[in-house]
């Protein structure tokens, strides 16, 4: 096996109302003077943007609050916000929202230090320097960005996500609050687990699986197996929500450590094209390309189905314990009213031949696939999704 | 629950042949002109120490190995080390052996930017500032240290151990290659396993146990559990030996997030004492005072022996579980030869009270404890092991 590695942010809090405690995590930061604190709308309006403003400048540091971020973000919308605040500078970044919020205050943590623009930064490690101290505080559970290296921008022109991939993109400080998603409404809450479930299960079935990817993937995939349920029911329950946000920040140490497949290069031109939500994209592929893998993987299947709480893995077959990991999945994409139909994000037909052609140039995750998949396949896959 | 929290080495490289790819890893670092290395004796014979000193100075990294670190190592000793390389300084510490290696190295780090004496150093968090960049590579499975930000120091006046608690004490980069304990001897790889899964069992019962700890826990425990005897018998199995270097690093993280209890409490006495090495006098105590906290954490066994691969979680009572445990754990003192017999240290019925005393004044540990221990139930645990 080739070394494997693990890597994270800093220093990651825990726990219900730590988010009120902010200022007691801060020693792991140099001393900074001013904060640009990055969210969006429906965070700023539940008063968790004003807590970490109002608990900063407590501290003696200046904040500069910003809720322009919105989903999916583009390149040029990153880059205006870091042109609105650039000369007055800025010390520090604080994400505190969702996915789309924490890979954009990635990227102004670094584009505050560097002198390179965002499309330069495409790509694997072509960041140069350290960007300023970042503070990541997810009120979602689903892409686990709070802990990854990995930031995706929409290039709108070319009607593509791409992935920065950067060690500098790690944040110092992470602070997982369950009591911030709380008030998630429901299809958020399905499409950001099934996501954070999805970034697990690809890490487990990753041609670069290993010892430090499947630990966390695991864990992963138990926790939100046994949560994501009642937490799309009953959103208030805390113990559910603070499963689902633990499963998302492992689902996020697996796939910086694995990688992802097939699933999440499928899910980048439809989210490109035709704006998806990301973890849309991704629940709607998942069963799809589990049943495309299912051959492939049925050797893995027992610790999966065993970790889902869906069997003992000791008493059954690899081949029973796959199907039952498929139909559970199966079960959870109409249960939790996961879109079914691409026809309805304005996909058709005459879009598949391109946007098959598009994910199978995403090699970097197609290549983690256990079982190569040929833009044939890759089109069929699609057309399951087009009724 | 409590907050709770994880920090953890900023890189960890596993796998086996990483340690000769050491100038990979080493981009994580900012650039240095000198290291000191330390190691051990056995680690110079074997050409470890060697091969990192080769690999740095091909990183034109000027190197000074020293290989005076002495087990369970004293104050002086460490400032010994200090005081010859002080006056020329280094940039970097490169720690390569057991835990006494590592915790040497960790000191070492903080002495070069900090005007502190160890003495001023001991406690939680009295370590002014970062030291100079750390690496540490195990060459036994048992401490954790190269995760932790303990180090462990003798001071032989007080006849006491005690710790160094500080995040500073944290290292930039760790490696973890396998390879390097093929040929520890048995009597070591017994000690030090069994130590490793003493510091995973005693996280997971601890009273600050939470969700982070436990998931290192139940890993650290099933890795150890179903590599342990084979690690043992058939030292030159590569798989076995990787299996127990992951879990003595996943038992130094969960205690990092959980802390150790009236094992480890009762143990730093008797080593500060008698000098009995670390890994012994865990290994020698888990037993006796597993016994001693049974019924109080008969609920959390079912997990545990699951773990261990002993029964299956759902199908037996959690008493039956426990009992099991206590069987598998005390079967293993006695397959690997685990010393019985404090005697065979230079200890007497007559220096139990006053090690009772000591014992219970380890408060940081004690309170960890599920069950609170008197000193006469410290004092009755200590006489179990006289006979």
């Amino acid at each position: 096996m080739r070394p494997y590695q693990f890597q994270t942010a800093d220093k990651i809090a825990a726990g219900c109302h730590t988010l009120e405690r902010l200022n007691e995590y801060l020693n792991v930061l140099p001393p900074v003077r001013t904060a640009l604190v990055l969210s969006q709308p429906s965070i700023v309006k539940a008063g968790y943007a004003e807590s970490v403003v109002r608990q900063l400048e407590q501290s003696g540091i200046a904040c500069q609050l910003n809720a322009d971020v919105r989903p999916e973000p583009t390149d040029q919308a990153i880059i205006a916000i870091f042109e609105k605040y650039k000369d007055e500078g800025y010390d520090m970044v604080v994400g505190i929202g969702g996915g789309s919020v924490l890979d954009a205050a990635k990227i102004l943590s670094v584009l505050a230090t560097n002198a390179m623009t965002i499309e330069e930064m495409l790509g694997i490690d072509k960041i140069a320097a350290a960007g300023v101290p970042l503070i990541l505080i997810p009120t979602t559970s689903g892409t686990g960005s709070e802990v990854t290296p990995n930031a995706i921008v929409t290039l709108p022109e070319q009607e593509l996500k791409i992935g920065i991939v950067s060690r500098y993109l790690l944040p110092q400080l992470v602070i997982i609050d369950p009591l911030l998603t709380l008030g998630l409404p429901k299809p958020i809450t399905a499409a950001t687990g099934m996501d954070a479930f999805t970034h697990a299960f690809e890490s487990f079935i990753s041609n670069k699986a290993n010892p430090f990817s499947d630990m966390f993937a695991l864990e992963s995939m138990r926790l939100i197996s046994q949560s994501i349920e009642t937490a799309y029911h009953h959103g208030d329950q805390a113990d559910a929500r603070e499963a689902m946000m633990l499963g998302s920040m492992y689902g996020g140490m697996a796939l910086t450590c694995a990688g992802t497949a097939a699933v999440h290069a499928m899910a980048y031109p439809i989210g490109g094209k035709f704006n998806i939500p990301h973890g849309v994209a991704n629940s709607m592929l998942l069963p799809h390309v589990l049943a495309f893998n299912l051959d492939a993987i049925a050797h893995r299947m027992n610790l999966v189905a065993s970790a889902m709480g869906i069997t003992d893995s000791h008493r059954c077959s690899s081949g029973e314990a796959a199907d039952r990991v498929l139909e559970r999945i199966t079960k959870w994409t109409s249960e939790l009213d996961i879109p079914q139909d691409l026809r309805s994000f304005g996909v058709t037909d005459l879009d598949v031949p391109d946007l098959a052609i598009a994910a199978s140039k995403v090699t970097r995750l197609m290549d983690n696939n256990p079982k190569q998949l040929t833009v044939d396949d890759i089109e069929s896959i699609y057309r399951q999704l087009i009724s």
